[in-house]
């Protein structure tokens, strides 16, 4: 275990260590019964007082994580490794535990693609809205046309052909760039991957939405950031506190999502998306616009881009196919300028020396039909349709002290339950009845609040969250009045 | 430019800051035309004295890299932006050049699936000997039957019927791996990559063959890792030499290619083997073994993976299928155990939350069949034919002066050249002969040789390699002599 202490974050030592102790632990790297290292040690190690790292046990403790044992230590209690049991009985092994690493959290992996009966944690899309069989038909005629394509290598930056037809498709959000300025990645999870580990290194500073995507915190925290947060209200990131953030310290890059928010679903305004811009602008920074869905709106067109309004190379504009197309061919699209760009690209060259070229020339075909731009407004439509199910089961069935916000667009809802509520203890009970969610505490960069869940409407049908939406109230219901009387005083 | 410097390496600090400009200049960081930062200014920022830039800077003079203007500054003066012409020209970007990065040499880029008439440079097999035909049938009988395959993720780890057949095609090698220890990655340079972000950073001391594989020099260097080298002689790395550096330095990783070395195809014998797993035992450190084309011998079978004798999980595994099997679906394998493989499995959720589902059950059918023993037979027989006729037009038609080490396997010859010759010049006047290479100084991790090169003989066919090498060796004929009187003096 490898933990980093930022001594110009604005959060305590103590806090900092206690957050991390607790992502290794919700990442599976440190299992059911693992001894932490002593206060001593730690102390020693990290150079900070006994005092600090005391605090940080007890707080462990207060949250059930950890058990001390007088004379014996501090250990693990909670069963989180749901990423791989480790082979920690194999004796052989036992020196590798000395081994330090640079992973301190890989949280997302948990809640991502976990098999389940009624799936609400992880925002796919159902199969039986993807165009698999006009797929399937394309890449035969391809391939036996073409057989020679298997024995190819992709160029480093991805294929000429998908980054052209990519370029015209980003026009209808009046993003103009050239196949140049076009990077396939591996789904945008490796996109903002590359960001990171292209610009970032510890200590440099990373300002997020608070909450945010919980791939998101693993990259950069596995960069050594300093990470700070800025709440979002319904128009998005708040603008004036980035602002004074901005006036302080001075952050390389500011990560957002503005449409269709994940998790919470808000659409930042256009005039916060040009303030956005202008802020970076005045710092030269480097926005990093992460955009998986803008093609799922339920209302009216989101405003575009802040990428279309980007004139000097500020916006890294990260746009994933893997959802919404083929989650089989994980293809992501990079638009950036310069010698940004130029970077990026060689930090592609280094992590993979490039995409597949099987999965880029499988969807070649689609994209540049017009079966793109229809499949998309199926998916608006029947996606719609979900979301007003979701919606009309929980103002029926959810028990009063439950909110959420109204998604216009995307594939999630936020809900927020009363502050005493834990949802992680909440997911437990989900998974005895076949339910995944995912909890709210994993969004939060770097202060965690334990009271929200995000539900993906998008991956069940419409019997499935009939079924699965009530069996979740009905645990809802039960759940809260009786931990009413615990009354757990809020996070530190 | 980042350049970083390792205090505690053996080599000079003037001679770090030369390397790491080459490596920038040779990557494509550094275009043409770029201005180095003053000396006054790098030595402020990397805290070494004047003295030390300047003799830095003379060095890449005396490369012909830079030229010094009076009054004006030192600028790059070779093109070899092969990656991308950076857009230097578009002043609105200008405000990047400031932005620090992390990428400090991706020169392997420049030399990996390079268009060309005679393509020599690239370790890749021809086409016309992978089977493509027989692929693109499975494909179609797979997608046809399942569509849906389409719309589905691949478990983070990969998917388990390959890690099933995967761990059965590795017991011919006496590799005893179970699917679970398995994890499907992005070719062997993303198994490398991950294993670099897991367990190396900056300080982290690195051991590795010198020459060794380009690619894999990129990947440390981007970690900062300190990187020493151990020579190889006709039984691989001299252990010997491994043991004193091992007594004098804690190397946390030993990066190695046991079986048909990359550049050079020698083969590590059984006894050094077991010698290299016993040094990494006593000093508790990680052997990463790199083995993408054992199944390639001409003459006997080469002695099994080290990995075959591992039993307490000292040994990261790592097998490339891109090559030897369909580049285009980007396969490699990586096999560790124990708390190691945990935690690299936790990186490669974070780098892009698994490898395409497409490819890999595109080479399922193929790799459970007896047709995957049968290929590597044919192309065992095949290369050996390239191989002899490499060797017999060398014999006939290379100048004196010039040695090889004779390849038993694998897809390389490693050409050594008088050392007055430098490899990278040659490059430039073969490439107008429409013939590319590896010149053999993006070989070296730290102490460059530029006197050798790198000639693959398994893409081109057998009229092409009558082609390409009879007009190498002219080249050489007329470039050697002619080079003679410039008497360069070796490198520092």
């Amino acid at each position: 275990m490898h933990i980093e202490i930022q001594r110009k974050s604005e959060t305590s030592l103590s806090k900092q260590i206690f957050q991390s102790i607790v992502d290794h632990i919700r990442s599976g790297l440190l299992p059911q019964g693992s001894q932490l290292p002593s206060v001593r040690e730690l102390s020693k190690e990290l150079e900070v007082s006994f005092v600090t790292v005391v605090k940080a046990y007890k707080e462990l403790e207060k949250e059930n994580l950890v058990t001390s044992i007088q004379g014996k230590g501090t250990f693990v209690n909670i069963e989180e490794s749901d990423i791989r049991k480790t082979e920690k009985d194999e004796p052989a092994f036992d020196w590798q535990l000395s081994l330090q690493d640079y992973v301190p959290r890989a949280q997302f992996s948990r809640f991502h693609h976990v098999p389940g009966e009624i799936q609400l944690s992880s925002s796919m899309i159902d199969p039986g809205l993807l165009p698999n069989r006009y797929l399937e038909q394309e890449i035969h005629k391809m391939l036996s046309e073409n057989p020679r394509i298997l024995s190819q290598y992709s160029e480093i930056q991805g294929d000429y052909k998908l980054r052209v037809a990519m370029s015209q498709y980003l026009k209808q959000f009046e993003v103009s760039t050239t196949p140049d300025n076009l990077l396939i990645t591996n789904g945008s999870q490796q996109g903002l991957d590359l960001v990171a580990r292209t610009f970032i290194g510890p200590g440099d500073v990373v300002v997020m939405e608070s909450p945010t995507y919980p791939g998101a915190i693993d990259i950069f925290r596995g960069r050594g950031a300093t990470i700070l947060t800025v709440p979002i209200d319904k128009e998005g990131m708040k603008v004036d506190i980035l602002q004074n953030l901005c006036d302080k310290y001075k952050p390389k890059i500011i990560y957002t999502i503005p449409t269709f928010h994940n998790p919470t679903g808000t659409v930042m305004s256009h005039k916060r998306r040009r303030q956005l811009l202008e802020i970076a602008k005045s710092i030269q920074c480097i926005i990093v616009e992460d955009d998986p869905w803008c093609e799922i709106y339920f209302d009216k067109k989101p405003p575009t881009p802040i990428k279309s309004m980007d004139y000097y190379g500020h916006v890294i504009y990260l746009k994933g196919l893997s959802k919404t197309l083929a989650p089989s061919c994980r293809i992501g699209i990079l638009s950036a300028s310069g010698s940004i760009f130029n970077r990026l690209l060689a930090a592609k060259s280094n992590a993979d020396l490039g995409s597949p070229l099987l999965t880029q020339k499988s969807l070649l075909p689609f994209v540049t039909s017009k079966k793109m731009i229809e499949h998309m407004k199926k998916l608006r439509t029947a996606l719609k349709v979900r979301r007003d199910l979701v919606l009309d089961l929980l103002s029926h069935y959810a028990p009063e002290g439950i909110s959420w916000i109204l998604p216009i667009g995307g594939l999630n809802i936020w809900l927020s339950l009363p502050t005493w509520v834990d949802t992680n203890q909440l997911l437990i009970e989900a998974k005895k009845n076949n339910i995944t969610f995912l909890p709210g505490s994993a969004c939060y960069p770097v202060v965690q609040e334990n009271h929200h869940m995000r539900l993906s409407f998008s991956y069940m049908n419409e019997q499935q969250l009939q079924q699965g939406i009530r069996t979740l109230c009905n645990i809802l219901n039960s759940e809260i009045p009786s931990k009413k009387n615990n009354n757990n005083t809020p996070y530190f």
